[in-house]
C-alpha cells in the first residue's frame, strides 16, 4: 500500500478493536494497512478501489459464486479456527459444483474490545488457508459493532470460481439407481467444537475435519467417471444434505447405517449426548452421487487421497415421489433419516 | 421452490427468529422458503445448490466484484432502511468502477428474537431495491446468533458486475489539473440517521440520499466525456474519499468550501453538533474526477438527472508529493481537509 505512514503505529500486541476502527477514517485505514493489506496483499487488493476489476474468464468458462457467513464459538478449536473454516467453507461450496475456486471477498465484522492480537491470528490463518487453496482475497470490508452487539468476530465470505460452461453437476441430475458416496467420517467437526465448548467429555481428542476439498474433488474428476452432484457436509450434517438433494431431485435415498463411517470417539460422544452422527456438521467431507458404474473408480480415487482415506459407499438413490431419505439399520429395519427441526446443540458453525 | 410443505407454516406476523432458524435443519429450510426464496425468487436462486452457476460473460467483458457489511441503527430511517442501503451500497461500489451491476449475494446475520415481520420488511425492501437497480440475488446464507450477540440484523452483500476489459476508471489515472465534481449535497444520510437516533433536533426533516447511482453514472458515460475515477461517498464522507484517492494517485486536491453543496438544514445540524459536512456519510452521492474539458458536459448530464440536480464542481487536483487535501475557505484561507481519526458519531452505516 502506498499510503503515507500514520503518526502512532497500531499496537497489535496490546491493543483492542475500537469503534474508530470501523468509522471509515484514519483509524480504519490504519487497521486495513497494518493487518488486512499486510497479510492478504496481492495485485487485486492493491487496486484500492471501491470494487475490484478481475481478469477475463478463459473461453468456454462461466463464473460460479457462493456466499457464507461464519459465526463460531470458540474462535479457535482443535483442527481449525474461524478464519480457516471461512476460507475452506466457501472454497468447498464452489468445488462441489465442479468449479475451480479463484477469488474470495471477505467482510470482517468486529466487536469493540476484541484484542488486535486475536484478530491478527485469524487474519494470518485466513491468508494461510487461502494460499493453500489457491485463492486470492480480492476485496474486503470492515465494520465494528459496539461491545455486546457481536461475539468477537464474524466473517462473511463470498467466493468466485470458474467452471466449464458445459458442466452439469447438480442435484437435478440425480437418478434412481445412483450410488451415494461419502469421503470420510461423519461429525468430527461437530464433536470437536462441542468438546472445545466443554459440552462433551472426550477420552480421545477429536479434531475438526476442516479442509479445502478442491484437491480431492480434482482427483475424482481426473478419473473421468461421471458425477451427478456433490454437497459438502456442513451444518445439518448428512441428514440435511441428503434431504435437500432428494427434494431437489424428487427421488428417495436409502442409506446403510453399517456402511456410514464414524470414528469410535465420535460414536461414543453421540451416544453420550443422545444425538446421531448424521445430524452433526463436518467441514471437509463431501457427499457424492454418481451412476453405479462410477462408484468404484471414484471410491478408489478418494481412498488414494489423504482427505478421502475413509471414503465409503453409504447409500442408493431410489424412486420415491415423497422424496423420503431412509436408513436401513444393522438389524434390517428401516427408519426415516429425517433432518432435525433445529441443531442438536446450538451454533457450532 | 419444489420443497414439500412443512407441518406448521411460519407465523410471520407474530413469530420471532430462533436459533433453530440458523441450524441448517427444517426450521432453516422453512425460513428460506417462506421469506428469502419467496421474495427473492429468480432462476439463479432456484438452482438450490451450494454455489450458483452464472452465465458466461459477453465477449470483451471482465468481472468486477465488491463487498460490504451493513450494520445500521435504527434498521429503518427516513429515506431508507438497512435492506435498501445494502443493495444500493454494493451497486454503487460497482457502478463507480464503471461496471454494470448484475448479481448480488446476500448473507443475513440474524439475532435471536428479531420479529419475523421486521425481517420480512427488510427482505421485501431488498427485493424492491434489487429490482430497481436491475440486479438479481443469486446466492444467500442465513445464520442466527444468540440474543445479545447481534443487533437485530446485519447484512453482508457482495456484488458482481461486468465492465469492458478496456475500461480504466481508477484513482491511479488522476492527474494534476483534473477537476473534482460531486453529484449532490453532502451529509444528508449521516444527518438523517443521527436524527432518527434522536441525537439531532431538526426543524426541517432530512431524508437519507440512499439511491442506486447506476442510472446517473450511465448518463455521464453517455456524454462520451473522459472520466478518471469515481468514488461513492459513504462513511468517512468527502474527506475520506478525497484523501484515499489523493494517496493512491499521489496528488493533492484543493476544494472550494463555498462551492460544496450542503442543505441548509444539514449545515445547521452540523453547526449544532460541531462537525463538518465533509465528514458525514452519504449513500447516493458520487465524487467524480475528470480532465478539465470533461467537467462541463459531465455536470450538465448530472444536473439533467434527478439524482444529480445539485451537482457542482468543488475542487481541483494539484501536484503535491505529500498528497494533502486542502480546503479554501470563503475568506481565502487554506486548511487541511483531513480525514477524522474516528466518526463524528458512532456507527451510522
Amino acid at each position: 500500500m502506498a499510503r503515507r505512514p500514520f503518526g502512532t503505529p497500531l499496537d497489535i500486541a496490546n491493543g483492542v478493536v475500537s469503534l474508530a476502527h470501523g468509522a471509515g477514517g484514519r483509524a480504519t485505514a490504519q487497521l486495513i494497512d497494518a493487518l488486512f493489506a499486510r497479510h492478504w496483499h496481492n495485485e487485486w487488493l492493491a487496486q484500492q478501489e471501491d470494487a475490484t476489476v478481475l481478469p477475463a474468464l478463459a473461453e468456454g468458462m462461466v463464473p460460479v459464486v457462493s456466499t457464507d457467513l461464519h459465526v463460531v464459538t470458540p474462535l479457535f478449536f482443535p483442527g481449525g479456527d474461524i478464519g480457516t473454516l471461512a476460507v475452506n467453507g466457501t472454497v468447498n461450496d464452489l468445488a462441489v459444483r465442479g468449479a475451480t475456486p479463484k477469488y474470495l471477498t471477505i467482510g470482517v465484522l468486529l466487536e469493540e474490545g476484541l484484542p488486535l492480537a486475536t484478530l491478527e491470528r485469524v487474519v494470518q490463518n485466513v491468508a494461510a488457508a487461502a494460499a493453500a487453496a489457491g485463492v486470492a482475497i480480492v476485496a474486503g470490508d470492515t465494520k465494528v459493532v459496539e461491545r455486546g452487539k457481536g461475539d468477537g468476530l464474524y466473517l462473511a465470505v463470498t467466493g468466485v470460481g470458474v467452471a466449464p460452461a458445459t458442466q452439469t453437476w447438480g442435484a437435478r441430475a440425480i437418478q434412481p439407481g445412483d450410488h451415494v458416496l461419502v469421503s470420510g467420517t461423519l461429525g468430527d467437526h461437530g464433536i470437536a467444537i462441542m468438546a472445545a465448548r466443554q459440552a462433551v467429555p472426550l477420552a480421545t481428542p477429536v479434531e475438526s475435519d476442516c479442509a479445502a476439498l478442491t484437491p480431492l474433488i480434482a482427483a475424482m474428476r481426473e478419473t473421468g467417471a461421471p458425477i451427478r452432484a456433490m454437497r459438502d457436509l456442513t451444518r445439518g450434517g448428512l441428514a440435511a444434505a441428503a434431504n435437500e438433494m432428494a427434494q431437489v431431485a424428487n427421488v428417495g435415498m436409502v442409506f446403510e447405517e453399517a456402511a456410514i463411517p464414524v470414528r469410535d470417539e465420535v460414536a461414543g460422544a453421540c451416544e453420550f449426548l443422545g444425538i446421531e452422527p448424521w445430524h452433526l456438521a463436518n467441514e471437509g467431507i463431501v457427499l457424492v452421487v454418481c451412476p453405479p458404474e462410477a462408484s468404484e473408480p471414484l471410491l478408489a480415487a478418494m481412498r488414494a487421497h489423504p482427505l478421502g482415506r475413509n471414503a465409503a459407499r453409504i447409500g442408493t438413490v431410489v424412486a420415491d415421489e415423497h422424496a423420503f431419505v431412509q436408513l436401513r439399520t444393522p438389524f434390517g429395519g428401516m427408519r426415516l433419516l429425517d433432518w432435525l427441526h433445529a441443531d442438536p446443540l446450538p451454533r457450532i458453525c
